[in-house]
């Protein structure tokens, strides 16, 4: 009998949230790894905004999902056969391998990861994709100085919680903008940040207005819409605005809602600037060290909201939009 | 008889368009210089799109116009009472004098400035704010490298038509934006640009696709709404969109439309900065000397549309905001 390799593929593009139908979830045979291949079984699978993002069929930073594609998914597993010797039978490793149980590789675009230093879906988050986004968007682009006033959207996320205690580990003021009252009491009472608007239920404006009595100098955008609005109208003078993603926008049907208060970017000689992380590939490595470094001094805290199933892909990735997920989303196969 | 200083003053904060009631234009008894004063007879006065900002009762680079204060506008003219030896009678200066025949001054901010290099009202146009602007905005925060797109919107204006000729100078193919066949051709065939879009009888996302084959660079916005989002769309990796105005949305009565496509900076690693002119006061002589130096090479040229009478400024300003001015828009007193 041949063994089966569950996948979740594309079967059309959705118009606003993705709904159940927008995926096909299949059971192919298993493929076999070519010359210089291997065979991945897949641990734990990252669920990402981005997602929403490549299954629009426009030119982006990466080319879109197609249609009957496997769904693209960064994510973590363990290597079961092997046709190369850099990547041996029961080696930990990170990649694109795919909403699947089953991936072939050759390596290109792969880790090696040492599940002993840190639990293997910790390379989802902090030490994966999300991590390093908060890393080097926060310190390559936002440029924070000891002293400043750091804000961060979606402060709980799977990037905000990083970018937040990096900002604090650097001496920054912090506040966080996150959904609802435990989501903001943790990352106040446990992650350390100075406070944080519940802009479910509070005027982001005003908790601006209360909680950055120095103005906003970073601001670390992963939300779009109002409340970057909120945030232009309360820049300090050369304020650094990382535009990381607009997950407020990602499902709209209709054009995406610009900032109204852009021109608040004159008035304090600010600048928005765009980030994306795999230009910061070859650095990732560094980058892991110090943060696998914080981590064990204890300055690094991280959570996860592990899922369990590859069927329950299609609901739980429509978790990330309506906010349901309570840390970085994770699925495990 | 005492001699009489006409003014206009701001009567009322316009709502959308500055409509002739927004002023009163009066008669004030003429002032005298005190200590360390002197009196100047302004000859030109310079309009420009910032006068709408000023007259709107928010926080912003500059302090508001007040209700019944006279209106704020640079201006050059002529001393003709001194009491401070640094500024003598006969000196032709230039400054923030304000829209009326006779200014006293303390010499804050205060320029003396030679007509024998160049006629007056150039010290408010190539060779004053807007000059500067455009020296400051593009080389300092567009950062042009030979080679390089650059586009510029409002491309006969005050600002646009010195930004376009100074990216020429460095060396990088220029494409203008312009309301009209004539301020289209004039910049092509006159300044010597690549190519021009006429916005009021072309598609400026066709155009650019057209004028521009390696994408955007470099945009020097004057313009905001529409075409900035066009340019968005069109920006190549690591562009700088240098944020100097916005002058369609300056009279709208709602809020301002944000630009839709503002995500095209992830795409794309580019950034969106503001600039005041202000902040580089310091460095205005040095750039005045290089501008009077291509000016005298015959690399920077120029077009002044000059209206006659003070009486004359509600109307001629509004002139600014529909198009209907042909280079920079000055004011014979």
């Amino acid at each position: 009998m041949t063994e089966l390799n569950q996948q979740v593929r594309l079967a059309k593009r959705p118009e606003g949230m993705p709904e159940d139908d927008t995926w096909t979830i299949k059971q192919e045979p298993m493929m076999e790894p070519g010359d210089g291949e291997f065979l991945v079984r897949v641990e734990y699978i990252s669920l990402d905004p981005a997602m929403r993002g490549w299954l629009r069929d426009v030119r982006s930073y990466i080319p879109p999902v197609q249609i009957d594609e496997v769904m693209r998914g960064g994510a973590v597993g363990e290597i079961i056969k092997s046709n190369n010797a850099k990547f041996p039978i029961g080696a930990k490793v990170q990649g694109i391998f795919g909403v699947q149980q089953y991936a072939v590789s050759d390596g290109q675009s792969v880790t090696i990861v040492d599940d002993s230093v840190a639990e293997l879906p910790l390379y989802l988050a902090t030490l994966g994709m999300p991590g390093m986004t908060a890393y080097f968007g926060l310190l390559d682009v936002g440029q924070p100085v000891a002293g400043e006033t750091v804000v961060v959207s979606a402060a709980s996320g799977a990037v905000g919680q990083v970018v937040g205690q990096i900002a604090k580990i650097k001496g920054c003021r912090v506040v966080g903008i996150a959904g609802g009252p435990e989501k903001c009491r943790w990352v106040v009472d446990d992650l350390g940040f100075d406070a944080c608007i519940d802009y479910k239920n509070e005027s982001v404006a005003e908790g601006l207005k209360t909680h950055c009595p120095d103005r906003i100098n970073v601001y670390f955008d992963n939300v779009g819409g109002d409340i970057l609005d909120d945030v232009l109208a309360r820049l300090a003078m050369k304020a650094r605005i990382v535009v990381c993603g607009a997950i407020s926008q990602y499902n709209n049907t209709g054009p995406i809602t610009g900032p109204s208060n852009y021109l608040n970017l004159l008035v304090s000689r600010g600048r928005m600037e765009g980030m994306v992380v795999f230009d910061y590939v070859k650095q990732y490595r560094d980058a892991a060290v110090e943060m696998a470094g914080w981590m064990a001094e204890g300055q690094l805290k991280y959570r996860l909201d592990i899922v369990e199933g590859l069927e329950n892909f299609p609901v739980t990735l429509r978790k990330l939009f309506t906010g349901e997920n309570f840390g970085k989303l994770i699925l495990k196969v």
